[in-house]
């Protein structure tokens, strides 16, 4: 069970109604009656739990489970231990996602301004949003109905945000028009000038840096993460794209709808990504490139180049999946061979 | 045209005195009179407008551009759209950054004292300084004239800081002697304790980190940028050098003038780097390493030995230049014939 | 000296008791009575103070410095510059380590709340903690005894910290319980929702992260490192463990006791470490990976693959040192044929 101090959880819902609010069917021997009081990882789950098995690398903890009840898929289902309902799905994970969010609803933020932030009169801040201690939000700003401020956030002057944002603590914003339902999560940099000047010997010649940063419905940002302003286009980040932490944009940088960057990765500017790209954590972009729609970049993958719409590249420098496995086979045999003559 | 929500725009200006500001030349069909309102990207740009071309990849978007003058290269100049004007310049991007400052010339910060910022009152701070809200400036703290210090900064006990320092919000700095015209984007850390421990079975010995931050001036640190304090000797960086995003600096790192560091690269503790020293995204330096001046460290390199002057280097361990690319070369051919036979 | 604006001394030290507190044995020269008045770096000590050698590469520093006492080990002794005494030690570093700890003593917090401090009543915050300017403490949270907390830190709802913590600047915490004599440096973000979601053609549908971040007691987190909480179980730091800066720690990661994660270090989701791993900076970790104790992760490492106890793994595919090694030669070596033929 979630810890109280930092949870607050809604139900007990019926194993029915969990199956239809996620699209899983009950499995045979599950009564559709039967209360479920939580959500719970396959190793801690009780009697009165669900839990779900996506990854093959936990059967066995799945095997042993006590679970009440279990997403699965229907290929993995008889390994569920006796006793134990399941909830068939073809993608088990996203349907305990949906049950998940039925224990755990988002609440909405609760209306009010702290009395020690500082709010511009000029500022547009609904009523029904929540402003934390000492946050600052400047000249012109305008927020959307049910926004969330955390303490200690700076929203810089004109900045426009849409409805429903959940912002964290220690966030800087400037120079930026933000969608709706867009999460930040603590000490996010958006719209700060980016790394742009001509090398002079008499001392880097700044280039003023004059876009801003666009950013669609429903994107998440992650923790110390960076986000460049542009420098005369904009840096776009395209709805639904989820971003992890400590990830670096650079300036004029465009992300299709519904990317995915894992943690640290580096994208230098004006580099261009399509729709429902996936980088694995630490890869890293040179500038001035083309990623298109759903290319797939592997873990610590150098981009030197383009990539083909839907094409698969990992390695430094980045190359086709295949190819890279050739690679790592061609070494491992040669070095292996030097080992034993 | 930059967004007026964000940017306050000069001028107009005519070619003549852009020309004059920036070093070029006019071309044979350019007007000296004639008046220029903004500056704008080869694709959004109208005929008030002047753009630039600096990178061959565009050269189709400048042939079709709308701009009313552009800064480009003698050799480029004849690839210009009819209607243009051109101002030559053998560095364009150079020339155009001076005329975008000459339209967007940086604002003296507008003093004051926000009421809620927390100042000691040994603290030095000029009158000509703005301070914003919820500031934190302890005591012993010396700024020079006409610094700005934006909302959210902590800037610990003893700190000095040289004129027309400009410190965005949400960024903490001790243990540093800083210099003029120095710039810190959101979220910098500087001068905290770097990792200096000795092992034990017992617990990790912690070194008192005795040493400081020294910045020069001119020197510009990007968002979420980390600079530990020197553990005896001093952190130093150089006069002119251009930090980006997410670097990280160990302690006693030294780096001469005019470095240039990329996004997420990463220092290792008492590394030192020579005057103008170029460093890609995501490059990693050992520590205790000599960097010589002018040498050039490609993306994601990552440096295990000490690199002479002037050398370029990358891949990890990193190798100069040619050796990489032949080293590319073999393992590419390799695996192409293991593919075939 | 250390600068008197950012460090305050205590002493002078006998060498006798120095060599008490630090374990090490006088050399055959040295007077126990002789008052040392300060430590150094062997380049810039003089007569009366105290420094070390450890790294061979410092050797020729060593011959030629003017401290009047060293920390070495048995086998470099020799190599001392006439009239240096000399504290022998097997540990040089960490004997220093420790006289550098009796020169410059830890001070407990001055006790004390800033009235600018937003601190909810139902808080538990002891008489002698120290918390700064604008510092936020929410309902319920529970500090122990001797704590810093810094100017503009965040400590979410209901959190838990143990005695003698120091907080720094700038710092956000949420869902954690902390240990005791935890350090945390400016911009650490913990307990931030992580990047658990599943992808729908509807829009990723996120996952409640149910779990909290536990650290142990003698923990020390670098500066804008960001450790997500559990999605379900817990995010787990081990008791004495030492992260550096700009560390990415995944939803569900567990590290064990006196883990040692240089900077910029990412480990993602559900990877568990045992004891005393060591990794070097850059290093990235696949998600659900076990690493087993003792393993030592090289600079930049790419890990697909668990790690056994004890084993030393390096690259991009992390593979054992000696097999890299070999890969490195092998490739050096077709490389260079390549090149003459």
């Amino acid at each position: 069970m979630a810890d109280p101090r930092f949870f607050h959880r809604a139900g007990p819902h019926s194993l029915g109604s969990l199956a239809e609010l996620s699209g899983a069917r009950l499995g045979n021997a599950a009564n559709p009656a039967q209360m479920i009081e939580d959500v719970a990882p396959l190793e801690t789950a009780g009697p009165a739990d669900v839990t779900f098995l996506d990854n093959r690398k936990y059967i066995e903890a799945f095997e042993t489970s006590a679970a009440g009840a279990a997403f699965v898929t229907e290929a993995l289902a008889p390994r569920a231990p006796e006793g134990m309902a399941l909830l068939i799905s073809r993608e088990p994970y996203k349907a305990f996602a949906r049950a998940a969010q039925a224990f755990y609803p988002q609440m909405p933020p609760q209306p009010g301004r702290h009395p020690s932030a500082a709010i511009d009169p000029s500022a547009i801040v609904p009523e029904d949003c929540a402003i934390g201690p000492h946050a600052v939000i400047e000249a012109g700003v305008r927020l959307g109905r049910c926004c969330a401020v955390g303490a200690n956030t700076v929203i810089g002057a004109g900045v426009e945000i849409g409805d429903d944002c959940r912002i964290a603590a220690n966030v800087t914003l400037s120079h930026a028009l933000i969608g709706a339902r867009v999460v930040l999560h603590p000490g996010v940099r958006i719209g700060q000038a980016g790394f742009g000047f001509a090398p002079d010997p008499g001392g880097a010649v700044k280039i003023p840096q004059l876009g801003r940063v666009i950013i669609g419905d429903d994107v998440d940002i992650g923790a110390n993460t960076t986000i460049d302003r542009g420098s005369g286009h904009d840096t776009v980040i395209g709805a639904g794209s989820m971003i992890d932490n400590l990830v670096q944009i650079g300036h004029n940088v465009v992300l299709g709808r519904g990317c995915i960057l894992a943690g640290q990765v580096g994208i230098s500017g004006s580099t261009k990504l399509g729709d429902y790209v996936m980088a694995g954590g630490q890869a890293g972009f040179a500038g001035h490139l083309t990623i298109g729609s759903g290319a797939r970049i592997g873990a610590q993958a150098g981009l030197m180049r383009d990539v083909p719409a839907g094409e698969s590249v990992i390695g430094a420098p980045a190359v086709p999946l295949p190819t890279f496995w050739r690679q790592i086979a061609v070494i491992n045999r040669l070095a292996r061979k030097k080992d034993k003559g």
